[in-house]
């Protein structure tokens, strides 16, 4: 029934009581409970059409109020059976994406108290928890002491390593700049590069700060998808031939198509000799340092302005938390802090505090720091590292049985948690073998493009995969594999 | 301790067990239950000094996983007393930030499922309800149809308006260089427009988008703090003589200081006589449309290119929510829209699905629309009406009072759910004055300079406030104005 104005005045508005919040919330847990308990029945990937979720619901809001039970019916009639399932074991697309219980109550904790986190005095503790929790990730992360809030450096939760990436570029144009903060008013153009595998991020955060594709290098990667230094420097020599200023270099720490890792102490020597900004973009890889064994991946970070990783990729906690340290927060602060009579604040005005909204691109925010605490807790260094250690054990058992098999190979090394392989036989019997395993709904895996072939990809990091989810998945595999071959 | 690579190889990661998810999410529904129901037994605004929070907890994380139970009592006793109370009925600072049952359970709904909505692809559901629930509200604050999904235009949920602005921004910049994308590329320099009581994530975004503070021209505002069309024409045409292109007009429906309403129809006509772009910014006052005799702000709207508005600040749905919309989605989505390999699919190739990473600046997103959703159907369209007219009428009742005291004046127009006011007797006395209040923790409330004045304004909107939290903190005013005057 359509709105309108024609209606008698209504009643007061019919809060939820702190008996029904009680009483849903308590529903609602135990909804997630079972629906997490019971993922494995589902398929991975919606098998809906498009269009199919929204014709089943009505095409107007109510005109009054429902009861929460309508709710929940619509969404185990009609959302659920719409969604694919990020959480299920057998998920082993895209990029893992990790939740866990302490986090959606961390998550829940966060939207019940409901406070804004922008600037220190409008919820201190906020503040503060962030940039403890911040901290203590770093030493987790073993991340070099530039990154530490006891100097020029911190931490900030970012919704997304896209927004690092935008946030890192920033503050590069700042300090290139000397502060000009335009792409329009320099004298000479800005240029950015990155190996050809950095994250789509980087182009869209470019093109967002205004200056546009053409200001972006993509430099050539050796045979294992890794920058080539060497070519780094020669673009950069180029363009400084040209009277360009290099702003920003983006190193990455696991490429998103094939876990790729670019050689950061390198690149930082040919970055800074030309002035430019280095950000190391560890959003897929940069947690697995919880892990001793690991610490590989933190390699060279001594050199880097900025750097982020993901603990809502896999470190337990929900979209969104990425994690973004800058070695010396004054650039970052300057090119985005603007402040207007209704923000003054005594606090920000004496020095004594930080204020977020001025790491980041929005003014809101949430206090996302609960949940990484919470989940750092609960699990404890060891947990986490066990965690980590679990999915690398399985993606290794997986690579194995890809070499051992004669119609499979594995096209990148397997560093952690992702593999690349595919079939001798050409990308159409890979694309066909990706569609029939997900069109299955036993698992999802998603393919990318390597060396110009297509690539199949199978990354373990859902908070709930075991080895016998990667066995059967693999026996899903060489099954479409053989029925295919008419075997 | 410190986490050092020596330990002995942990055991598995201790998930939480679904009873325990279950066992400890009870407990935090319950907890949440108990802190909206005692609220306001606590000061509003937090009593901490810098760093206070901080030293109450371990410096470094645990190497063991810790019990539930301790965090739940160092949020007791350490987080909470730093917490200024966005939700307490005593909150009239800054803006709303709207939070209720229903979207709270929204929330954990949403982390428990925990699925990525960036292409339609990768939850389908997650993306047609959000085209849907946008839809709804569109009908709810009776938008013009060129906002809706059946046309060239849509809506999309934002973390927040500065990210609708920048958005706006880019969408425009787009369209006026004919997809040159760049700040830098265009031979004439792009300029931007508004009102000097614009919201500050406009310079934020202006600098955001690479084009420099210096492409920004404030318009002078009439006697009531709405931008002059007058004005807005003369600068434009100044720029135009200069070889400048407008790019962008941004109207406030509600500014932040005041809720000052600029005439959009008037502004439409010639912002777009210049070719330049009309976002409508309504984040502070677009949801009082729920109630049919508030419908005045969405006057002239049908002449927008691109609105929004924030059920997170006023519609009962905790943050991040902001409802952006765009009457042609084709130059934002060509704005945002990078396609690597790895995020291809063939619902999106088809054409037949929305992408909402490409209407946004980060990639990934969270299913925010099940909160809002669940607010809509739990309150109805005449519980969301009676909601926001019970603020409104508080508001009023808050001015009438104090017109009628002797040392206090109204210094705006009281059109919604903000007074702003000020002791007669000068900038010194209201800051002492809201100093004084927001120590005593009974109320919060904020300040911020209208014509060159010190002003205290008072804005009633915090989920749970009714009248006799308004005549309290009438009550503390006068008394403290008392007080402080020997009377």
């Amino acid at each position: 029934m359509r709105y309108n104005a024609g209606m008698k005045e209504p009643d007061a508005p019919r809060h939820m009581t702190s008996e029904e919040l009680r009483r849903h919330g308590h529903e609602v847990v135990d909804w997630i409970a079972d629906y997490l308990a019971t993922l494995e029945q589902r398929p991975v990937r919606s098998q809906v059409a498009p269009g199919e979720v929204r014709a089943a619901l009505p095409s107007s809001p109510p005109r009054r109020g429902e009861p929460f039970a309508a709710v929940l019916d619509d969404l185990d009639a009609t959302i659920v059976p719409g969604l694919t399932h990020w959480q299920h074991p057998s998920f082993f697309a895209y990029f893992p994406a990790n939740s866990s219980g302490p986090s959606i109550l961390g998550e829940l904790l966060s939207a019940g108290l409901g406070v804004q986190g922008m600037l220190w005095e409008t919820s201190p503790a906020a503040t503060e928890l962030e940039t403890l929790v911040l901290d203590w990730l770093a030493e987790l992360l073993d991340l070099p002491a530039t990154f530490r809030s006891d100097g020029a450096g911190g931490g900030v939760i970012q919704d997304s390593a896209s927004s690092a990436t935008l946030c890192a570029l920033l503050a590069a144009r700042h300090r290139v700049t000397g502060g000009a903060a335009t792409s329009a008013g320099v004298d000479r153009p800005l240029t950015v590069y990155a190996s050809t595998q950095v994250h789509s991020s980087l182009e869209k955060a470019v093109r967002i700060a205004g200056h546009g594709t053409a200001s972006l290098r993509l430099v050539d990667v050796d045979d294992e998808h890794a920058l080539r230094p060497d070519a780094l420097a020669e673009a950069i020599g180029a363009d400084l031939a040209d009277g360009a200023t290099p702003c920003l270099v983006v190193a990455t720490v696991g490429s998103t198509s094939s876990l790729a890792v670019d050689p950061v102490a390198e690149i930082a020597e040919v970055a800074h000799a030309a002035g430019a900004w280095l950000h190391v973009d560890a959003a897929m890889l940069g947690c697995a340092a919880v892990a001793p064994e690991l610490r590989w991946v933190g390699a060279g970070l001594e050199h880097a302005d900025s750097y982020c990783t993901n603990p809502h990729k896999w470190l337990l906690t929900n979209f969104d938390c990425d994690a973004f340290y800058v070695a010396d927060r004054a650039p970052l602060v300057e090119a985005l802090s603007v402040l207007p009579a209704y923000l003054r604040s005594a606090a920000s005005e004496q020095g004594g505090a930080i204020d977020y909204r001025d790491w980041q691109i929005p003014l809101g925010r949430r206090f996302r720091a609960l949940k990484l605490w919470m989940v750092l807790r609960w699990y404890g260094a060891e947990g986490l590292a066990a965690y980590v250690r679990g999915h690398v054990a399985h993606a290794a058992w997986f690579a194995e049985q890809v070499r051992a098999h004669p119609a499979f190979e594995v096209v990148a090394p397997v560093r952690a948690n992702l593999v690349c392989f595919r079939h001798v036989d050409g990308d159409e019997r890979n694309a066909g073998l990706a569609e029939r395993l997900n069109d299955s709904g036993e698992l999802y895996l998603t393919t990318t493009r390597l060396d110009g072939r297509l690539v199949l990809r199978l990354g373990v990091g859902a908070t709930q995969t075991e080895r016998r989810h990667v066995e059967a998945a693999w026996a899903a595999i060489t099954a479409a594999e053989s029925e295919e071959s008419g075997r």
